[in-house]
């Protein structure tokens, strides 16, 4: 039987989010049943709600950095406990058989199942995210989340950790690497703190000052102020991996420059046009690449969650009440949010 | 002592090539002296002529598509033997200890010396290239021609075959793996015949038609016309590598939407800014990468002269006298070649 469940939804892409009631599905052999106790507020979030990136469908409940205890499990569930701490992310579902899936790149897929706004591949009911009390996932795409690390902390490894940790494993970072992060916000915190647990030596580029004592405290090795061109000049053909957080639109040419050969520099932020034009001069002369990532699969999440448990990384974040989430999404257009909300799921109830 | 050779050579930005001779060096113990048979013309002879890219030396003697037989070795020669058949490249020196050069990538070296209008890193004269009767190189920067291939065929291979086969080896190109040509000239055209011959299933882009029977004949398995809308849509997120030979500005996402995910754009004939504006949204969200190449290694230029002797892959020529070369650079400019110049060097002595 279907379950009722609480929950924060938006009714429109102008009304803000108010409680909505709704219910979960009846456990299929191979869910997961997830007591809510932490969900990560991710800039994303606030892009669907408002139809940023085209038509959306309403009531629309977001969340898709998800940290909760196991409930119930499905007859066939054989990854998962009753109690268990699980995570879900970006991710709810795929075809499980084209190229992409079986290649365990699911974000790939031309038929994924999107945690909120999505489509049940059996029911074809809108998926509901993680601005509630429960979720029922496939087990296939619940995530275990080591039980060393803080819960809270962990929610935004769900999303933002996995996009900067998929391009530092795609580029074999590691002892002798050298790696830039662009902006420190949601993303660029969890990058500095992943790039030096993997060894790597880190510098972040900022456009202004005051963000140093925070990034050396995240274990940045270097801060370098990206509008300071004499600064820019010494770290000309440096790095050999860039990691772009900034989520609009920014000359990327400097940052170009400070690629080493056959280095790379990968937007995670910004999805539009790049202006000023890109100069193909660097890309030939030394090989460098100017490329994207998007999060990552389900085997590379766990490695991720996996690492992060021996290393004891999680996000710096704020806990609200889900009360809040309007005044959240409107500090969070204003990057006044050190580093990533998360809402505190009890609240629901109080 | 020195010797005098003849040659070719430009006095000035504006002037044509004229009849030109000037010193060798006498060899030192690690030289090689050629006797130059053929010489390939090259797009960026004419750049380099025309001073498009910046201040030049003059006179300048271009060429570095040079194939030939030893006429003499140094004393500590120990890789060449006289008679032997032989190649020069684009480089002829670099420094031998930084990073790139430890890594047998001498074409990023910062002190890399090219075979024209560079300097002697030793005695600071001026390199003259391989429009010229004899060329005296360093063992370390000449290059085994398999004897069972064309000489005259494989003079291109020095400078358009080693620009095309270092992406093909740096994205794994072989079998099951889809690659796609856009524009068929002299990379183009010797971009295909590699990537059949490493086992790819290879794609022409051109953007008209006429192109075709060319193309099949070369080993192409498809033609796409890139300016037919539909056509371009049966080839949406398919190539696992795209090499861009065309160059001139061009928009490149039309391209970068036929790349498969983690697919790569290789540009290797356009130096400038990318317009329209690269659309960073397809690179994010299927990981596509945007990058170029530059010629490539000694070591990866001989790895790719022994694979051409294996599959006796050669460039398709039109072979002139070095009287001609100022019609011929006058041709290559309305692409009036298939699909490399390359110059008889015995006519500079009739």
């Amino acid at each position: 039987m279907n379950s009722k469940v609480k929950g924060y939804a938006a009714h429109s892409s102008e009304a803000d989010l108010v409680p909505y009631s709704f219910e979960r599905r009846e456990l299929r052999a191979d869910d997961v049943e997830i007591d809510i106790l932490y969900c990560g507020i991710c800039h994303t979030d606030i892009h669907h709600v408002r139809s940023d990136w085209g038509k959306e469908e309403y009531p629309m409940v977001p969340g898709h950095e998800i940290v909760g205890r196991v409930k119930q499990v499905g007859k066939d569930v054989t990854k998962f406990k009753v109690g268990q701490a699980v995570g879900v992310g970006c991710l709810v579902d795929s075809c499980q058989t084209c190229s992409s899936c079986t290649d365990h790149q699911e974000q790939y897929c031309d038929n994924l199942v999107t945690t909120y706004g999505g489509r049940d591949r059996f029911d074809g009911s809108i998926t509901y995210g993680g601005y509630s009390e429960r979720i029922v996932v496939s087990e296939n795409f619940v995530l275990d989340i080591p039980e060393n690390i803080d819960l809270a902390g962990s929610a935004p490894l769900l999303c933002a950790g996995i996009t900067v940790y998929s391009p530092l494993r795609r580029w074999k970072i590691g002892e002798g690497k050298k790696v830039a992060i662009v902006g420190l916000g949601g993303l660029g915190h969890i990058a500095i703190k992943l790039a030096k647990a993997m060894g790597a030596e880190v510098t972040l580029f900022s456009r202004s000052k005051g963000k140093e004592e925070d990034a050396y405290r995240l274990g940045a090795d270097n801060v370098i102020i990206s509008t300071d061109d004499t600064q820019m000049q010494t770290v000309k053909s440096t790095f050999d991996l860039i990691i772009d957080t900034v989520p609009y639109n920014h000359d990327v040419n400097p940052y170009i420059n400070t690629l080493a050969p056959d280095g790379a520099l990968v937007l995670v932020g910004y999805f539009g046009p790049l202006e000023p034009a890109v100069q193909s001069g660097p890309l030939i002369a030394r090989g460098k690449s100017l490329t994207g990532s998007l999060i990552g699969g389900l085997e590379e999440t766990q490695e991720m969650l996996d690492f992060c448990g021996e290393h004891n990384v999680v996000a710096d974040i704020e806990m609200i009440d889900i009360q809040d989430i309007n005044d959240a999404f409107s500090r969070l257009l204003n990057a006044d949010v050190k580093y990533r909300f998360v809402i505190d799921m009890a609240t629901l109830n109080s």
